[in-house]
């Protein structure tokens, strides 16, 4: 993995800043050196976004282990609204009866450089940016004491975002091993990871994470409450699952998943279904309700939680733990009166200033996923959604990256803000770093898809710098430019290894003879030697040309 | 590759056959059998589509290089309508003045044993297989010169297809190589080939690919055509081109690429696109054109190109020589413009009475995709619709398999008959077996995906098979109804290789304790001990049993 810059990662590629209206605001992009050269011999470059962090910048001094510079420290304590938490370690929390979240400032009119540096990344006015979080309609997940991390917006007026999951289970646990895939997942282009351990070690492995993220960090905080209870559901407690968010919020996780819309009337929807409960979260939350017969006590305790969260800026991620998990539930009772649920507890969220999105599923067929941007659009007032792919079939484990692919566009098109990656090892294993890549790289295709036709001004340029790379066979642009240079490469090379080749006007798929884009050029390059365009050419009545032209050597 | 059963790639699969209405129409299918039982104790099985021909059926005799029995043989003759072919070869042809077209037939009420066949393939009935074909809403695409085929019917109303692309360029060539391709993309569900060759040994390839094809066969003459004439587009005649549309005709292609909507009006209409001309027959019929400044000859030509056809049964694909190659292209002035053409050309092939199918693009924007389906239906009158994908982004050389996916099952939803793959070598060289299989199963995914969202009544029984076999951890029924058994096993077993692990109650991506499913059952086992359901355990008010049940050692 690169340190210092993309290496052999991104060929060409060049940490690039910009700067905002203060030196501190510094945003990274990831500018593409281009063969092609402007008319006074300049390299062209393309500028796309840049998730990778301080890792990819050869000025940067970064020791692993000692974790990444506090980029936001000085914004935070400036804002003069916090104070040391009372604990061992040295947390910040906001000062009494102050609530310290973004969504807060906005709605005071304040534009932070968080807002600041999320629109430059963007390429939008920052007050465009402000407004949307103030209403509600996207989110900056800053935790205050993550202070390392680059700010990032998501809802569906911005680029749609990208999430990786990384984490260990009870049957694989390396705390060096996850990190280095959380840099991973980010060098490829995750916007955010979400840690989902659940073995040995959740609270070390997280600080790890943290303490190295350059992206946002989520968590799912009923992981660890339920380890601190030996596994138990239903020995789950209000008080325990408390302390764990107070723990996390104050480690500086920037958004944790609840799901707080599981209720105990819900449970039963879910009885005539193929796949049951397929949420960790929804399954552990309805066996405790089931257990106590009571209510999912993060409900109960819903605005409690949302007091606590203010305190640090953690973002809610209202979990979707009755999502559907194979295509014969999709869209069914169980899914939809949660998702009424969720819409009650975002305005709750909202009225004490917590950012929050609303997560989706899951399992859909093509036909059925409209509905599920509809509905929450409508019930949840815009709160940005974040869904799960969906898989569009349930016929191919083994490439589920693919089937949620094409729902992660189809939805993301529609107007959701934020897709959970899924890599090829999903339902079958844990992912390893190739599942991450490819899970990453799949859902990078998705999310720019959904740019493109949603009109992201910034998403064309990408494909148009590719295509010209293409059409001028500049083959070396045309790689560097790909998601996945080496990949591009080494597919190229399998039949053409050559050097040569990587200047030539064709290549193996269709040989030298058969080349449509050199007959192309061919063409214009026929019509351009006569001074003619291929307009003027053909309209102009060119019998006598053609006739001179065959006499020539016939060549087109 | 299997000969005598599915074998290591289809494990627990065998070839059954469904028989029509006469002893020699026999329909194959591949019957997966589980290890769930029915309550008399017999293995539960599940039906898919095959299109892996004999070479899966362990009783068939099959000598490579001598072909596949001639399945469709008598069919054809008993209908008295061909005579041989005067040529050295022993090819038929249609008596003089007789069309010998499924159209024809269909549109005189018969049913052919064809029409039988396919209508079996897709469980509907066959005379509604023989109003789609008559109407052009349908092809079956059967050559009366391969008899070997397995007859399929393409149209919006059935199973979406998809096309495999083989054969072999000038840079690498291999006839043996080309038929194992054929007979690789058909077992993992290729449902046509084309064999788009252009090197040397052209016509022995084909030949080769021919006589084992259990699918049909499709080609773009003028890639031979050009050959013949050296190379040199400029010295095609229409009297080159007719010849090698015969002799293809007499060795059994089953349907034909022409690109007679290039016309040499529309070319200067390319001139400023990002990627000019990407279809290699169009830019040869685009340099023909303009070298002597002559209208298209395939399109001058076309009347006598539906004479020669109707006599074999060979469909036409009417070729979009102008597609797009690029997001900036996409929709524009030069496609649409051909498409006006290949409307008036459908036209023009029904009054011969020959199957016509419509090429589309390409790279399409998401946002775009479904304009292309609602002009190709009204300007082409429901003739079936064959795309290339499309691609939804340029970024991604070395994935194409997967951004045209996303476009591939979206066009599919909306109409599309049949998918034209795309492998991960699109663009950057030709695929080698990996690739094909990679290509087929990212496109079975896509045209499944379609057929879910379209309500084929055959599709939902797959998904609902292997999402009960999840729920269920029966392991080995989920990998043997997934797409590709070999992967899944090999993905399960990357950290859980035990052979316990088959049937544990858990797989390494949550582990045992955080199983959603498992704790599902373990709900509904609970109420189930009870003589309840869940809905009784819930509305009953069950503080006392949760308090009998916490007692009993808590275990949910």
């Amino acid at each position: 993995m690169p340190v210092g810059g993309y290496g052999e990662v991104f060929p060409n590629s060049r940490k690039v800043y910009i700067t905002g209206s203060r030196p501190d605001i510094r945003v990274p992009m990831r500018e593409i050196v281009l063969e092609a050269k402007h008319a006074d011999g300049s390299p062209r470059t393309l500028r796309v976004y840049d998730t990778s962090g301080p890792y990819t910048d050869p000025n940067a001094r970064i020791e692993l282990g000692r974790g990444l510079p506090p980029l936001r420290r000085a914004w935070i304590l400036e804002r003069g609204d916090v104070e040391m938490a009372d604990r061992t370690r040295p947390a910040l929390r906001a000062k009494p009866g102050r609530a310290v979240t973004q969504m807060y400032y906005a709605k005071q009119g304040i534009i932070t450089p968080e807002m600041e540096f999320a629109a430059l990344r963007e390429g939008v006015d920052p007050d465009f940016v402000r407004q949307e979080v103030a209403r509600g309609r996207a989110i900056i997940p800053a935790n205050i004491n993550h202070p390392e991390s680059e700010p990032m917006v998501i809802g569906r007026h911005f680029h749609v975002k990208i999430n990786a999951n990384i984490g260990n289970s009870a049957v694989r646990a390396s705390v060096a091993e996850e990190v280095a895939k959380m840099r991973w997942a980010t060098l490829w282009g995750a916007d955010t990871v979400m840690d989902l351990s659940t073995g040995r070690d959740i609270r070390t492995t997280r600080e790890w994470i943290l303490r190295h993220a350059p992206v946002p960090v989520g968590t799912v905080p009923i992981y660890e409450a339920l380890e601190k209870v030996g596994g138990r559901p239903e020995e789950l407690t209000w008080e325990v699952y408390r302390d764990t968010l107070v723990e996390q919020a104050e480690q500086g996780v920037d958004y944790v998943t609840i799901h707080a819309g599981v209720l105990l009337r819900y449970i039963p929807l879910t009885e005539k279904r193929v796949t049951g409960i397929v949420s960790r979260g929804g399954s552990i939350i309805a066996a405790w309700c089931l257990a106590h017969h009571e209510e999912n006590f993060l409900y109960t305790h819903f605005a409690e939680i949302c007091e606590i969260l203010r305190a640090y800026d953690v973002a809610i991620s209202l979990g979707d733990g009755l999502r559907p998990g194979s295509i014969a539930d999709a869209n069914d009772d169980a899914q939809f009166a949660e998702l009424e649920t969720l819409g009650e507890l975002t305005r709750i969220a909202w009225q004490h200033d917590v950012q929050v999105m609303v997560e989706g599923p899951g399992h859909i067929p093509l036909h059925m996923i409209q509905e599920n941007v509809e509905r929450q659009m409508a019930v949840c007032q815009e709160a940005p959604f974040y869904t799960l792919g969906p898989l569009v079939t349930d016929i191919a484990p083994g490439y589920d990256h693919i089937t949620s692919a094409i729902g992660a566009a189809l939805i993301g098109w529609f107007g959701t803000a934020m897709l959970c990656y899924v890599t090829p090892k999903e339902h079958l294993g844990l992912p390893d770093k190739d599942d991450v890549r490819e899970g990453v790289i799949a859902y990078k295709i998705a999310a720019h898809a959904a740019d493109l036709a949603k009109g992201h001004p910034r998403a064309r340029a990408w494909d148009d710098a590719l295509s010209e790379a293409r059409f001028a066979f500049r083959w070396r642009d045309q790689f560097n430019l790909s998601l996945h240079p080496q990949r591009a490469i080494a597919y190229h090379d399998a039949t053409l290894p050559a050097e040569a080749a990587k200047t030539a006007h064709f290549c193996s798929m269709c040989g030298p003879k058969f080349c449509s884009m050199r007959i192309t050029q061919d063409l214009r390059a026929y019509a351009a030697a006569r001074g003619l365009t291929l307009t003027d050419a053909v309209q102009a009545g060119m019998a006598e040309k053609a006739a001179e032209f065959r006499a020539h050597g016939g060549r087109v």
